[in-house]
C-alpha cells in the first residue's frame, strides 16, 4: 500500500528550465528505494521576495503555505541546489526565509538530505556548508553522509537525463542512506 | 568641490519599511567624514528572482543595470543588512546573484564595508562571514576592521532615528577607517 | 543504580588553568539532570602535535587512545571551548585531528553538545559553526538547540565558580535537552 | 641586487615529511617571478601547544618569535596547507594562535596568498574559507584570486617533485598575481 511508503519531497534551488540541478532532482524518484516515494515540491519561483511588511499585510502567499504543508507532511526533505557565488542561491534562501516564518516551522526536526551539482570540480561544496549552518537555525535533522557534490555535471547529463552511471549509483546509495536515516 | 569627495553607495539588505538596518543605512550620510558623500542605492525589492532564462530572454532588468552602474562609479560600497536564519537574507543574495552576472562585474576590486544590526546579541555576525565568503567570488576588497555588529538594535533606535551615541560614534569611526581604506 | 545513568564526557578546548571555559566545563556535573553523570575527559594538552609520521612510527599516544575509548563508551560528548581568532582553538583541533584517525572513529553517530564562553559579546559563535562543519566529517550527531554562547563570561565567574544564575539555568536547560537528544 | 626583490615567506601546514603540501611549498621558489624571492619559514612543529599560562610564565618560545619576525619583515606570506577534517589543521591553527599574541601582530596588513592540495577532488576548499575567516581577525590582506585548490595531488607528484605541468603553470600564474597584489 502506497501509504506505508516513506514520503520524500524535493526542493530545487534553481529556476532555470534546463537546470542541471533540476535534472538531478527529477532523477531521484527513479533512484530512490522501493519503500519510498519522491515528489517534487512546487517552484520557489512562485514566492515573492521576502518582506515582513508583505507578510503582515497580506499573510503568507499560497505558494509558501502549500510548500510548508507538504514539508510538514513529509518524512524527509531533499534539497537539490546549485551553488551561486560561493553560497546558497538567493532564490533558495528567499524561499527558506519565507518558510522560516511559518508556524509551526516545517523543518523543525525534519530529516534533510542535501545534493548539489556544478559545472566545475567543487560540486557545490561551499553552498552545502552555508546551507547546513542555516539549517541549524531551522532545527532540521540534516544527514551527514554520504555527501553528494557532483562536479563536471554537464558531462553527466544528456537530453535532460542524468546518464552518468557512477553518479546514478552514488545517488541510489545516498537515497538508501537517507531512507534509513529518516526512519 | 563636491566632485572631489569620495563617493560611497549603500546597499541595504532588508525590504521592511521600518527595518532597523535601513535606519542604520540612512544614518550613514550624517556620520561619514566630511570628504565623503554617502548615497543610498535603489531598492533590491525591484529585482526579480534570479533566473538565467529570464536574463537570456529579456536581458538585465533596469534596476540591476542601474545598480551595477552606480556601484561601478562609486569609490566604495557599504552593505548594511540584517541576518536572516544565520546567513545573508535571500533578497540580498538574490541581488548579488544578479549583479554577479553583469559584465564588467561591478564589485571587482571595489572597496566594501559591512555593517549589520540585530535585535539579539550576535549583531549579524553569522551573516557577515557568509557575505565575506561570497565577496571572495566577486573579488571585492572587503575591509577587515573595525567590524560593526550592532546588537540589541531595538533599544538604539527611536522614531526611525539611530539615537544611541556609542553606536553613532562607532559607525563614525568605521566610516573614517573605510574612507582611508578606500583611498 | 549508577550504571543506568546516561554517561556524558566533557572535552575542554583550553589549556589555561584559570580558563573560563574550564570553569563552565567543571560546572556541568552539578547542573546535569539526575539521570546523567558528567565526567571530564583527560587534558588535550597531553596530545603531541599531530603528525602522520609519528602516528605511523610510534602508534597512537596513550592519551589519544584513552580519550577515544572514553568517547566511544559515552552516551554523549560535551565540547566546551573558547573561540581563538574567530575559529576553533588549535589545541582543540589538534586533538580532533588525532581522534579522527582512530579506528573505529569514536565520534561516529555520537551525540554532541557544544557550549562556549567568551569575554566579549559574541560568546564563541564563530568557533561553534566551524566546529559544526568539522563534526560533519566525523559524522557526529550534533544537537542544534538550544545553542549556548555565553558572552561577558568574566562577570559571571567568581573564585573559579560559575555564579551567574541565569547562565546556570540556561545550562541546566541545555543539558536537559541533551539528555533527551542523546536517549 | 637581491635586496630589491620582493621577499615572500612560506608557512606550511603539515608536519609529515613526505607531505604533498610541503612538496607544493618547496616548488614555489622555482615558480615565483624573477623579481621575487621565496623562503620557507621554520617548522610549526617546533611550537608547543598554545597555552596562555605558558606564554605568561616563560614568554614566547624562540620558534614563535623568529617566525613572527620573519613574517613581519616579508612583503607577503604564502600559506600552503592540507585540509584536515573539513578545516584548518590543528597544528597550523596552533601556530596562528601563538602568532596572534605577538605584538605587533605580524599579519596585520600583510599580503597573504593561500594554496592547498588534497588527494580528493575538493583540493582543500573547506580549509581555505575557514582560514580566510581567521585571517579577518588578523587583519591580513588576503588575495582573492586566483584561488589554488589542487585536487588529486598524489597523481601530480613524483619523487617528491611537483611534476604536473598544468599545476606548475597555474601556480606560476598565482604567484605572479600575488607579486602584483603585494606591490
Amino acid at each position: 500500500m502506497s501509504d506505508s511508503k516513506q514520503q520524500f519531497v524535493v526542493l530545487t534551488g534553481s529556476l532555470r528550465k534546463a537546470s542541471f540541478n533540476a535534472v538531478i532532482a527529477n532523477s531521484l524518484a527513479q533512484l530512490a528505494p522501493a519503500n519510498s516515494k519522491v515528489t517534487q515540491l512546487g517552484s520557489i519561483g512562485d514566492f515573492p521576495l521576502y518582506n515582513q511588511d508583505l507578510q503582515e499585510e497580506q499573510g503568507f502567499p499560497d505558494a509558501v503555505t502549500e510548500m510548508a504543508k507538504a514539508i510538514a507532511a513529509a518524512d524527509g526533505v531533499i534539497i537539490v541546489s546549485p551553488e551561486y557565488n560561493y553560497s546558497v542561491p538567493g532564490v533558495l534562501k528567499n524561499a527558506l526565509d519565507w518558510l522560516s516564518r511559518v508556524s509551526p516551522q516545517p523543518f523543525a526536526g525534519k530529516p534533510v538530505m542535501i545534493t548539489s551539482a556544478s559545472p566545475g570540480g567543487i560540486g557545490g561544496a561551499r553552498m552545502q556548508y552555508h546551507l547546513r549552518q542555516i539549517l541549524v537555525f531551522f532545527d532540521a535533522k540534516v544527514m551527514n553522509k554520504p555527501e553528494a557534490m557532483i562536479g563536471q555535471v554537464a558531462s553527466k547529463v544528456v537530453d535532460g537525463q542524468l546518464v552518468d552511471e557512477p553518479t546514478r549509483e552514488f545517488l541510489q546509495k545516498q537515497l538508501l542512506s537517507f531512507s534509513v536515516f529518516a526512519s
